[in-house]
């Protein structure tokens, strides 16, 4: 389960609008680690730097010297298997006839096949199958007749789905989110200038101080003497809420809320509601912690590890074929035996996307001497993949898209298991129902 | 001094494409080494290989195979020093309403900059700032409402400039040559279907029989049943000179003429009208080969070669600031001592460009021992840049835009320097004067 | 603080050793991230494959397959300044007049420049600096006369210092230990054969059994019958105490202790006989986890992450020079606010090197309102570096070389700080103070 | 057919020697494309830089600045297919006892293998399969009871085979030549030092002045006062003659003989006793062309290219299986039909190795209408493989090793084939044949 994306715009009153970007993208890094790219302008000339891979691959030291100018975006880009390749590294960039435009955005065009045809049909060309060209496009078009603010505003009206976007145009960094506000984006105020950026984390890197949250529908321009805002749209929110419950940093701050201390209080709730004795709670690492700390403040039940995850299997491990599958586990996920040996444990996590993992895991604790293994997952099951943003796996793959709560815990060997509610998400949140984007947990998406 | 790019296209009855298209682009190596590209057509879908770099280092074995398809078209590129990158790779391909395009030229179209801003003004927007691109959405725009021809015609209508076209388009391959037929473009007949290509030496080396040149204003469908031709237009044709004297390889045909026989019969008329007494003729290698033994078969006089040229010696050459630039020339062109000591020498060339390797080469010559170093040129003095495809030099950088021949000899230190006349390319290319493109001799150009 | 290296051997009856020896070197990773290699024997030639980076970077597939043979050892090593070039990867072959020889250890041979002098006396020249070249030529020499259990004694008796180590011979699978079992390595069981690591966990990530630690100055020969041992020395022993501290991972059982219950152990002291009243404890994370926990535990306290450590920010990672120190830290480890502010924080970590991080930490929670900051470190200063295979710093660099605990609390902005003593530590070890090698902390070596 | 490698060492009185060093191998890189290596001694340390590929691949500018001081040796090595890797590359560097010590040869030792076995015998260990390795181990042996100048004695005294060899130690430069000459070496004067190389034209490219070759046996130590000179042994010379025919630059001076000259002379003597009457004479590129321009001077026959060389087809060239071999053989030479329609061509080669690429050659001549095509070759027919030096075929690939004259002519479909004699060689030469080696055209080898 990847998110899409994350975007950051930074405009200065002077300097090298390029380094707080770098910075803050490397907060992002989590959001995307196939590609990413910083696009900056001097005031007269436009330079971009993009590739392939994690940030530290991408950017050298001169690359980041040549991003001159106070005006400057970035993007980094989540790993798909469909088209990974230099032209589809964001932020994508054009000339038009006014001028120097180039944009990135974290989600997902509904109706971009819709709109390319439109497009096509007046003459437009496409290098690219991404939905950002063709909202490049749309945009551009839109700017022959009307100025900036106009122009976003025709898009906006013209384009469906998830898009938190950053542009920037002859130097002007604008920030904008859908009319429903799918995925994140907020506003932060630096020494010398202004940033939007996915996460609040990206701020507090460089020393910013965050304001808000980008609203929903909104248009941000960054100006040098303060921020420019228009909504565009209003429409009923539809946030998601996986960014609070596995896509942001515990360190983040969303919609005025803690990343962290969401999670805390829905360990708390797994507790309240769910809890049942055990000899001690363990997270599965590294997304299960704060829910595991919560689960272990609310019932004063021993917090412990009981497995050790390694952080250096990545993609490029190898696995013959003839291996099991429960050897990569132990790669990936190696069981602490002292701890488990005997004991009756309460193992926490965020969600169970196919389930062969939370199998694997298991079937491995239960090796090493675990005499009751319980499972608390800190979001309801997930029956329907996400098309606003998020590569998740197909309807198919999904295991509780077919299977009830009782099968998934016969599947996966646990004694028992029990999900959070969308009540008690709610509830956590402190945000109605109908204020979220619901479509993987219900099926029904807040758009077509 | 270098040519723009070479380019081929393929269409067979079945196979695979890519393949003669891969050993014609060797064939034509000589005329772009920055970048290559290859793009096919399988009947459903496009593949595209492009990279930095000659033909062996972008090309893969696997690449070959993924170029599935029974058409293709293929490109190599120049060096030049402003935009390299990936981006700027030809064919350029793009994907339109109708279909699938990817196009590549060998020429420069001087109107583009008004080509673009026209299509700026209807929303197009540009990723690069190539005329390849221009011409692209060019026709792209035309194809809206007109079939493939239509939309050609009205294409070359409003371009300007030299264009010897492959493109491929939803299968079909297509090659076209700008109204004046600047730069050349031949067709071949293969033993499974046909090719077109800027020269006969890409169709020797996979076998092709040479059918004609493409005519000026031409454009030529490569059917599988034959070869669908219309003449679009048809204009005083304005060829190259310079391809015959430089450019093109000497095993290859022009128009009608085998490149090694001009440039021997041009060393003929070197020594019929220009010749003076000396003890051998020598050629700068290797482009002076064929003019010298033309020159010493004319006169009688005994060729041999009196420098070595190192062929390694390419661009990552480092040169310390201290060193003088002399050595850098006998690192590429060493002088064989033995063959010049006491002895006078006349030395055969193409051209003079800048002029300082010729000093240099005299210097060199003179300092092993040569008594006497005459000089001829195959060609007249060359006063001004190319705007046809053809990466020159500044005018002022080009020596005989300011000083006369008199004044060059002494500038390069020769014992007597002569160039040929227009007349004399003329004659032994039997092609009237103004059927030549001679902007670069006499600064008028055929297109403004 | 990096410790030195990691080894592995692997002898099975028949298959490819190489694959797991691949799969027990990710697991011991952390011990090493600068460079890695493997060295198989297929029973009648040698296969080695090295290179610089991590695992993942230097073995693709084919190598793996290309490492035939059921003799294997491997070796990973630690990122250094000094001499890091192709050449000093390991393991180090050589061909001897006997046959094939490679080998690797972990540690560091303090009389290396003694031996090699005694060496290049008699002729032998060498192509690194590395004492792994040395030890290499020293087996050599004692194996024109000897057969390999006399040739390794011989070694063992004329070499000093630490040196957990595997070697292959002619297909023949050793590992050998120091007189003082300095550095670690453990013995186990395979399905099909047997396995030397520096770590049990190499052993579980294969579905090895782990047999028992091999002895302070013991040789083990892994035959496809079982094992050969030999205890060629036998002198007090000396554990280095920071491998259970930070070195080792919290899943490896050394000299049957558990690494994570040691830590947890360490922290309960830490509460039991150090501890104040705080709101909450946090570990500095990755390593600090198991102390808090245990710190937690005892004392009934909160166990909360108040900072989140940024995976991301590595070597690459470029800091421009006028960018504060304080920044880098943000960038690492970013607090979380919610977490922090109003609260009185106890932060327990491993160990002080330079004090530097702990200071901007310290300095970062107090900007994010931390009302007052505690810190717990879970061993006693360390005062000297170390001589025996781990990179720490020099003399000047350490904080605690020239400053008093009290000194350093008041350096490094803390309300109060606190080590464990070496009686805490052997307390928890259950070893002996005069077992272990405490040169880091008390300045008296085991060797000189 | 290869030669094995280029040497240089280079002497100055101050400044830096890796420059002329590296414009040196430049000239050299004709002997050796495989890998490249300089390394410098700065009074103080030795420094080293060496790679896989061309001299513009391995060095960059920084390499080169770090390259410091006045001594240095260079070596360009031959791409053979058996142990290719970054280990074999030279110069081979080692520490000894005494200080630093790199060495590179041109040649093969011929009794390494016995050596190597003496060495091991007390306890050497070698890293690589190389010869060099072994004359490295030899001479460090040596130098642990005599001084440099006896060291190279006893050591050239136990070594067999042909070896011209550069080295450093500790910054001292040292050429020496094997007993019988058979590679060469000569010695030439700095503007501020001196230097010895493979060849003459090494000193051309900076500016230094030949002063002789160096003498069978002779080794010369390079001092900043002057040349310190040994001759060791005397033998009879044993000059490999295809140095002067084919593997030499045109360019170079060997034993006193221009190269150019040598070549020139043998293509008169094959027409005046071997010519036949034919419309015109054409060289195999690059090769043939001095042995073609003596021919035509001698006979008064038109010189002309019947073929073009394409420089860009190397080793990445992709052929695939279906495809003939014809094919390849026009990608790298194509005929220019209009100088051979209708023609009697004489063509001339330096050699016939495997026969192969002459009867495609023909073949292809005839395809495009030679009338008859000729061949006359500048050596005698090669019968046996060199093992001194050159990497040539095996006994059976050599054509001539089964084949009369006669019989090679038919299978290459030549009209008439005639071979120059050793008698011819020898008189060109002005050499006695008994000072040339001649194991490859007559099968009696200098050395066993």
């Amino acid at each position: 389960m990847e998110d899409k994306c994350g975007v950051i715009g930074v405009k200065l009153n002077s300097g090298h609008a390029a380094f707080p970007t770098y910075y803050g993208l490397y907060a992002l890094q989590h959001r995307g680690q196939e590609s990413a790219g910083i696009v900056s302008f001097d005031g007269f000339k436009q330079h971009t730097k993009k590739g392939l891979g994690l940030i530290g691959e991408v950017f050298k030291e001169d690359d980041l010297k040549q991003l001159t100018g106070p005006s400057a975006i970035g993007h980094v880009r989540y790993p798909t298997y469909g088209s990974i390749n230099k032209k589809t590294v964001h932020p994508f960039n054009v000339n038009t006839r006014q001028g120097f435009l180039a944009l990135g955005h974290n989600g997902n065009i509904t109706n971009a096949e819709s709109l390319r045809k439109d497009l096509e049909k007046v003459g437009h060309v496409f290098t690219t199958d991404t939905d950002t060209e063709v909202l490049v496009h749309e945009l551009a078009r839109n700017l022959i007749k009307a100025d900036l603010v106009q122009a976003i505003k025709q898009t906006i009206e013209r384009t469906q789905g998830a898009y938190s976007t950053t542009l920037i145009y002859n130097g002007k960094v604008v920030g904008f989110r859908d009319p429903r506000g799918i995925r994140p984006l907020c506003i932060g105020e630096l020494d010398d200038g202004y940033m939007v950026a996915s996460e609040s984390v990206a701020l507090d890197v460089v020393g910013g101080k965050f304001l808000r949250d980008v609203k929903p529908g909104e248009l941000v321009i960054l100006e040098e003497t303060g921020l420019e805002s228009r909504r565009i749209t209003e429409k009923t929110p539809a946030h998601c809420f996986f960014e609070y419950i596995y896509f942001a940093r515990p360190d983040s701050n969303i919609e005025g809320r803690s990343v962290y201390k969401v999670r805390r209080k829905l360990g708390e709730l797994l507790y309240d509601n769910h809890g049942v004795a055990t000899d001690l709670v363990s997270p599965v690492p590294d997304s299960g912690r704060a829910f595991a700390a919560g689960y272990a403040e609310a019932g004063n039940i021993e917090y412990i590890e009981s497995m050790m995850k390694n952080r250096y299997v990545g993609r490029t491990f190898i696995m013959p074929s003839q291996e099991t599958r429960e050897r990569a586990v132990r790669l990936k996920l190696n069981p602490i035996e002292p701890n488990i040996k005997g004991k009756k444990i309460m193992i926490i996590d965020d969600s169970i996307v196919r389930g062969t993992t939370s199998k694997q895991l298991i079937d491995s604790l239960r090796d090493n001497g675990a005499e009751e293994v319980h499972v608390r997952i800190g979001a309801p099951p997930i029956t329907s993949p996400c098309n606003l943003g998020v590569n998740m796996a197909s309807e198919e793959e999904l295991m509780a898209s077919k299977k009830s709560v009782s099968e998934i815990k016969n599947a996966i060997g646990a004694d028992s298991l029990e999900y959070l509610s969308l009540e008690e998400i709610s509830e956590a949140l402190d945000i109605p129902k109908n204020n979220l984007c619901t479509g993987c947990v219900t099926g029904n998406y807040p758009i077509k």
